[in-house]
């Protein structure tokens, strides 16, 4: 069920806030406000690790780094409960951009995103929090 | 060719640093400093719009949405020359992640980004800064 | 001048972002969706050169560093159209903290972070935007 | 006592290390390296809720907003073992920016700076994590 409430602010500051809403996109005020509070409930959904999650790694590595592909493959299956899904991007001739995408518990997936990020060869690795989006 | 150089450190704070590497699945010292020294350069790469770099978005939405998919799709299109290649995951019977991997100059990517974003009907976004791996 | 406007938002998320309100101490919705409007627009300000901004170097250091504490504040009185004020607080018998407030453009101020944070002897630094207050 | 030890690095990942190095201030690779591995270390500080830590709360606020300055002050007093220090600068006829140096458990320090970043009539604030030192 929808509610609705009203919010007041300042008019130079409703002006400035509707020139950002203009350029990022968005078409109406209610979804960008909608937009910062998920925002804001999904970092404090990082803090609680009681809860189920999702995040990702994104990880860029050179295929021709000796056996690391294998090694990718296999910290993936050894956790594949965890391990949702993986996209694979050939960069150029050298390099591979890859995503992982992981559920569990917060402190379970970041450990995973660091074993995947500390393997030798990976050149560049990032482990980001997202959301099942059934808490928002 | 590589190069070898020395790191002097305090005995205490080389202690700690060796701990955090095992926690985190390094098995050696110039791996996950090299990482680290990745992690600075790209950082500032962010910062130089004339090189060609990768970002990633991750999204999460509805497919139950009023046509988010088919408008999350078009602009892709629209933006087909920035659009590496996506991802999709079915979180539950509500929920999708999407992850759309993006190349071209940091400004336009990450103004797609917020385009995406921004779409009516996406529950939660992030613009996340990557690499070519070509710089590093 | 305040203005009024409405936000329609699903029932379950309003719960949700009440609970949070309550748990960070807002006393009111508009307080809240206000500071989420304006840290939005501040980091908007950060991507934008040709404002003036404000910003802090957060640095600890250990005071019997050779000649640290002179090099810090020669730094500072060589950009003193950019130093505002800076806190100085002891941590303990070692450790000092210091706090650099900083006003100019973004790029100006984050380069002389960076000057600050990579004197020798800095054990850690940090650069964090904020804002004159004047935008938003 | 000071441990030394070998990096080996790509030539080409090292020539841009240099630039990078001399870009900020550095003057050798240690003291750049050092700087990398204390700031690894705080993060994960940050994530061990046993420890005492350091941390910061930047906030920017007009001090016309009436009786704001005194809830500041209140809240600190109520707080006085976590707040160490604070640093108030007048930025225009309007705004004010205040630094409060707080010390203690990660959650309790947040908690405290999420109360004073809530108050009605801060504009902007920031909750940054440092460290006490003796841990780096």
């Amino acid at each position: 069920m929808l509610k609705r409430f009203g919010v007041s602010l300042n008019e130079d500051l409703l002006s400035k806030f509707d020139n950002m809403l203009e350029e990022e996109g968005y078409t109406n005020r209610s979804e960008a406000i909608r937009d910062l509070i998920r925002d804001a409930l999904v970092k404090k959904d990082w803090l609680n690790d009681s809860i189920e999650i999702v995040g990702a790694v994104v990880m860029v590595y050179s295929h021709h780094q000796y056996k690391l592909a294998q090694k990718v493959t296999q910290t993936q299956h050894q956790s594949y409960k965890n391990v949702l899904s993986s996209l694979h991007v050939h960069l150029d001739s050298d390099n591979c951009l890859e995503v992982i995408v992981l559920k569990g518990k917060a402190k379970d997936i970041r450990q995973f995103g660091e074993k995947i990020i500390s393997t030798k060869g990976v050149k560049y690795g990032r482990f980001i929090g997202a959301t099942t989006g059934s808490t928002i």
